[in-house]
C-alpha cells in the first residue's frame, strides 16, 4: 500500500475531531496514517476513509508511551512507504480533580500523553521535515492551555506545557521552514456522544469538527511568509 | 451606483494590507467601501478594482475625527444603498519615540485613531448587524498588542486599547451571531515602500499582504460554531 | 511649607485606595502631594494626613485634561519646593455600557483619565528622576487590565492601554534606574461606600486598601536588582 | 528536636535562593526542614543556619521522584513533631537543547521535578493546611513559564506546567484560607557561582537572592484579604 501522495499523521483519532482531521488532509491529497489507543476508535474512521476512496492505515499505540508512539511511526513509514509531512497531535488525557484526589501517575499520565508524546511524535518526523526544509506540525489545545482553573490542574499542566513545547519548536524550526501551530479548542466539540448527551442543545452552540479540521487545513496551506502560531476557535454562543 | 451585492468596508487603506484587504473581499463577491485619509492613497487602490470589474466607493476621512468618520460612512450607506456586513479596521497612527518626547496629543492622536475609530466605525455598521443576526469586524492588531516595547508607549497604548475593545465586543456581540476578531500582524508587511527600501532582504521574510488577507476572509467565513477571536501571523524567519 | 522630606504624589485620591497609599508612604516619610477631581475627596484625607503630624498638600485638578494635570504640578513643586520621588497613578474613568451605548467622548475620556494622565504625570516627574538616576512610579491596574468583557469596553480599553505604558515605560526606564510597576487589582476594594453597600459581606472579601498600600510601599523599596514590574491582588474568596 | 516553632519547608536548596529562602523564614520565626538532592547542597546552608541559632532539618530526596519526596516529608514532619504551616517549592531540571536532541526521559524528568514533585509536596502539606484553613505555598517559576523559547522546550514545558498547577491550586484552594502564588524569576541570580562566572558584570544585574527572598516573605504575610497570586521579579538592567 505504498503512497505516492505526501503523508499526514493524526495522533489520537475518535469519532469526533481526530476523524474530521483525517478526512480533511485525505480530501486535500494526503495518505493519512491514523493512531490511537484502541482499534475500536480507528476501524469507523479507515472504513469511512477507504469508503471515500483514500487511502489510510490505522495503527494503535499509546501516546504516553515513547517506544508504542515510535513503532507506531515505524510501520507507517513502513507501510506507506514515505516521511510523514503533517503531523497533527490531537491525543491528551483528561483528569477532573481535587488537588488532593490527583494521583501523583495521573499527572504524570497526563503529561505523557499531552506534552511526552508531542515531542516523540515530532522527533519521528522532524527529521525528514527539516532536510527538506517544510513540513507542517499542529498541536491542540484547549481552554486548560491559557488558564489553570480549579480541580484542572491535571489537565491544565499538561495543555500549558503543550502550549510551551509548540512555542518553543515554532521559534527553532519555524526559520527552518517548518509550520509549528497551536489551536486552542475553547469548548464542546460535536462529538456523536456529546450530542446525544445534550439534546437540548442548539448544535451550533458545539464546535463543529469539520469546521476546526477546516482551520487546521488553512494552517497548514498558509504561505510560509504569513504564518499564524496560535489561535483560538470557540462557538459564538461560548462564554470566555 | 447602488450595490446589490453585500457591502464591505475597509479603513485605513493604502498600498499595502488595505489594498489587499479590498480585492479579497471584492472577489468574494462585496461591494467595498474605502476609507483614508488620503485621496492619494485611494485612488491606485479604487482604479485597480474597477479594472477588476469590482464596485468599490472610495471616501476620504480621518478615522481619529469622529464626525469626519461618521460623515464616510453616511456617504457609503447612501451611495452604496445598503448597509455594510463587514467591517475591517485596518486604521493606526504610529509614534516612536522616548516616554519624554511623547506629547500628549501624540497620544492621543493615536488613540483616537486606532481604537475611538474602531469605535465609531463599528457603531456605524452594528444597529443593522445586530438587527440582521449577523456581521463580521476585523481589527489589525500588531506586535504592540501584546507588548510594550521601549519608545513604543504611544503605539502600544493604542494597540493594547484595541484589542480590549475587540475582546469586549466579541464578548458582547458573539451570541448576536456578529464575528468579532483580532489579528496581530507580527512583522514587517510587503507593501512596495518596505520593499524597495530593503533590496536585499529575502521576499519571504515581509509578511505578505495578499496572504494575510486569505486570512482575514477565511475568519469571515468561518461558521459561527467554530470562531476564531484571535490570531497572529508573522514570517517564518520572524523572531518573536 | 517647604518640604525637607521626599515627596510622593498621589492622583486619584478618595477614601479607599488613595487615602490609604497617601498614609503609607507619608508613614514612610514622604511629605505628600494629593491630586483629585473634587476638594471634597481631598479635604478629608488632607486632615487626617496633618492630625497624624504629617505633611501634605491638596491640589484639585482633573487628571483628564492636561493643562490642568500640569498646573497641579506646578503647584506642589513649588509650594513642597521640590521634585517628587515616588508617583502613584490611581485615577481612572469607569463606564459599564453595551458598545452601542458607549458615546465616543466617553471612550475618550476614559483613555484621557487612564492614560493621557498617566503620560502627562510621568512626564511631570520624570526629569528630575532620570537626572537623580532614581524614582518609582506606581500605576493601578484593574481585572479590566487583562480581560476585555462585554460591556466593558471603555474600561478596559484605558486599562488595558495603561498597562501598554506601564511595560513601555519600564522597559526605557528601568536600566535608568526608574521602577515602573503596574498593580493589578482584581476585587472589590473596602471603601466606606463599597461596604455599606454590602453589609453582609465578609469584609475579608473586600481588598484591604491599607494591605494594598503596603504592597505599593514594598514595591517602592524593592531593591534594583530585584524589581517587580507587575502582580495582582485579590481577596482570597475572589473567582478569578 | 521537635520544634516548638510553625514549619517551613524548602525544596530545591544550593547556595543561591534556597538558602536565602531558608534564612529569611528562619528570622521570621519558623523552623526550616532543608531540601535537595546532594547533602553537599544542604551542609553549608544547615550549618549557617544553626550558627544563626536557627532550628534546621536537612534531608536529602529526589524531587522528581514521589516516595523520594514523600519520603523526605515524613522525616520532616516526624524530626520536627509538626506539619509545615509554609512550602517553598524551588526546585527544576533544566535541559538546554534542540528539540531534535531533547530525549523523552530528559523531558520526562523535567516535569517530574519541576511539576510532579511540586503536586507531591503539596500533597504532603495540604491536608493539615485545609484542616487549619490557612498556609503558604509558593512557586519558583522563571523566565520560560511565560515563553516558549528556542532550545528551551524541555524547561519551558515544565515551567509552564507548574504555573498552570499554581492557578489551579490558588483557585481551588484559596477560598479555604490558602495562599498559593508564583514568582517568576525573569534574570540570573547572585549566585556564587554565577557572580565568579561573570567578574565584570556589575552586581546589581543579577538579582539578589535576599531580596528574593524578602518577596517572598511578604507574600507570605500578606494578609487573605488582599493576595498575590503571581508577580515577576528581575534586576533593573535587564532586558525583557
Amino acid at each position: 500500500m505504498t503512497s505516492t501522495k505526501p503523508i499526514a499523521v493524526v495522533i489520537g483519532v475518535g469519532p469526533g475531531l481526530g476523524a474530521a482531521l483525517a478526512k480533511r488532509f485525505a480530501v486535500g491529497g494526503y495518505s493519512v496514517g491514523l493512531i490511537a489507543r484502541k482499534e475500536s476508535s480507528l476501524q469507523p474512521v479507515q472504513k469511512e476513509l477507504e469508503q471515500l476512496g483514500h487511502t489510510a492505515l490505522s495503527v494503535t499505540a499509546d501516546a504516553g508511551n515513547v517506544s508504542s508512539l515510535q513503532n507506531a511511526f515505524n510501520t507507517i513509514r513502513t507501510k506507506l512507504g514515505n516521511d510523514p509531512e503533517v503531523l497533527l497531535y490531537n491525543a491528551s488525557g483528561f483528569a477532573y480533580k481535587s488537588i488532593l484526589d490527583l494521583k501523583p501517575e495521573e499527572l504524570q499520565n497526563s503529561l505523557n500523553i499531552s506534552v511526552v508524546g508531542a515531542l516523540v511524535a515530532s522527533q519521528e518526523v522532524l527529521p525528514s521535515m527539516v532536510k527538506n526544509g517544510k513540513g507542517t506540525i499542529l498541536f491542540t489545545g484547549a481552554t486548560a492551555s491559557l488558564r489553570g482553573s480549579a480541580k484542572f490542574a491535571g489537565f491544565a499542566a499538561a495543555k500549558f506545557a503543550l502550549r510551551a513545547l509548540a512555542q518553543s519548536m515554532a521559534r527553532e524550526l519555524g526559520p527552518q521552514g517548518i509550520h509549528v501551530a497551536h489551536i486552542i479548542i475553547d469548548g464542546e466539540i460535536n462529538t456523536p456522544s456529546q450530542v446525544q448527551r445534550q439534546p437540548d442543545r442548539n448544535i451550533e452552540a458545539f464546535l463543529n469538527s469539520d469546521a476546526i479540521a477546516e482551520t487546521y487545513w488553512q494552517l497548514h496551506t498558509q504561505p510560509r511568509s504569513t504564518w499564524t502560531q496560535e489561535l483560538d476557535l470557540r462557538p459564538s454562543v461560548e462564554k470566555f
